[in-house]
């Protein structure tokens, strides 16, 4: 029904078109009508109505429609296949049930929309229609699970590189592999796995862009601690963004495999916001303080405390800029 | 029409029955009641057969039902829910499929037959119909996905303890997880895992014990590789061991949890018949000869070269005494 009405707008796209004509052509109500001109609008739709002239269409958001995406792809593997959605729960759990069926190493999943986007430990993921880069990337090296938490390193490091690369200069990585701008969070990775004790049967990188997010589509919780490249005045083409990140994941991704990790946690420390800055390392049951002064070979942050170097491990644990 | 054949044997134990009889009662012929008898008797059914007398059933064997292993069943959680099957391709497959589903820490999925048996590197596993242990545990540890490869070297430890709590004294730990006896495997330990890069989800830890097999059960290619409790000559009764399997496998887990893995590192080491061995490491591209002098922290072997210590890590890389 609404991809009716749109393909009736899109047909008289800059005329104006009356809620009458509407209504007769797809066979609904008028208040329906509006009804459905108002879900478009939400969808990014700029739609202009006038009482008496009905309806105009003056422009359509630019979808992440997998023609569009592989046109300039510059990638060998990664984002050949695209599993496009509209709306999902998480592309995470899709591409999870992809990769259980065999779905090969590169195939991305998209979605203009998440229901259930998840973060880290449990957390939801705000990942509201167009406004965003939200996909999965289902990769299968020959790694250990062992190796995992160094994977996620090197998506913040690709990830960095590729924002760089469009213009968004500020901003480094927290540890792990939060990548702040002007202290908010711009990005989330959740990277899940299945695995035998020795080997890694295929991993599943989730990624969460903000882009086209304003100040007030933020979630009053978010407000303080979200940003993206529309709030940092950072206009950027999702199309050519999703190029570009995958570009320097599937470079990063290449060296990891030729060459090791060593290469790529040299390059996260350079591009850290972190190491050299007082921290509070909130554990489960206790906190301390320290310097964050490096990243050992296996990932794990090294903070210099009064009692000597203390290793601290992703997970359960939180680090912040000192307070106070 | 199997099972009715075994009923009508059942009610008749003991007893000779005319072959006649039995296809009447069935509704098949007699060659067909021939066929079935003949693969009842392979299940492990003591059956006796003469001419003009027909067929008596003798024994049963004893299956792995529920109401067997949970009687004198003494862990806390793990083999309180029980998935039982006759026949599975592969316990593990079954205990993914459940986890996935959300069943809970300490379900066991176990099988008389598996017909699709796996064991570690995508190796296939013997497992014939009642002349085993073949089982998965569903575990949900709060642990990050870089401790897996020490619940292998946890489940080593188990087992070892529970053979010989059970008379089988002799054997060791072969690293990372083979349990040798008179230099045979005497089990397969494939565990498998899904996580996120912080936190496993769930743990599917498959074990596979030969109990029954006899010298003649065995494919040629395992005659040289293999053993079992009966080849070594200590009877076992196989829902004992079970019980005792999962006492154990409780007990060292419940230490992990509460201890963390250095005790049980520990005990790996005063079960291991490797350390202090010479040993070749054959690896993909290279091989290495040296002895094999400790464990590390995170249950890498290491072995003392000429050129100093080399760090083993487990995947693929096979280690074997050192020949010639």
């Amino acid at each position: 029904m609404r991809q009716d009405i749109l393909e009736y707008l899109l047909a008289h796209k800059g005329e104006f078109v009356s809620g009458q004509k509407i209504s007769e052509h797809v066979g609904i109500s008028r208040t329906a009508v509006w009804k459905h001109i108002h879900a478009l609008k939400k969808k990014g739709y700029v739609i202009e109505s006038f009482t008496k002239k009905g309806y105009c269409l003056q422009a359509a958001p630019e979808l992440l429609q997998p023609d569009v995406i592989r046109k300039g792809l510059q990638t060998k593997v990664l984002g050949h296949t695209i599993h496009y959605y509209e709306k999902l729960d998480s592309t995470n759990n899709v591409a999870k049930k992809l990769a259980d069926q065999g779905e090969p190493e590169g195939t991305i999943v998209i979605a203009e929309e998440q229901t259930g986007g998840r973060g880290r430990l449990s957390r939801s993921f705000f990942s509201p229609y167009g406004k965003g880069l939200w996909f999965s990337v289902i990769l299968r090296p020959d790694f250990s699970p062992m190796e995992v938490s160094k994977m996620t390193l090197l998506a913040a490091v690709a990830l960095t590189k590729a924002f760089r690369k469009m213009g968004l200069t500020g901003g480094g990585i927290k540890w792990p592999n939060d990548i702040l701008v002007h202290n908010r969070k711009l990005v989330g990775i959740l990277t899940e796995l299945n695995a035998s004790a020795e080997r890694i049967n295929y991993l599943v990188m989730g990624i969460g862009i903000n882009t086209d997010i304003s100040q007030q589509d933020l979630p009053r919780e978010l407000r303080e601690a979200a940003t993206s490249f529309a709030i940092e005045k950072v206009p950027v083409h999702r199309a050519a963004l999703l190029q570009e990140v995958l570009r320097q994941l599937e470079a990063q991704y290449m060296l990891a495999k030729e060459s090791g990790f060593a290469p790529i946690l040299e390059e996260w420390k350079n591009l850290s916001c972190m190491l050299g800055q007082m921290v509070d390392v909130i554990l489960p049951n206790t906190t301390f303080r320290g310097k964050a002064v490096d990243l050992d070979e296996t990932g794990n942050l090294i903070v210099m405390t009064d009692e000597g170097p203390q290793k601290v491990i992703a997970g359960d644990v939180h680090v912040r800029p000192a307070v106070g």
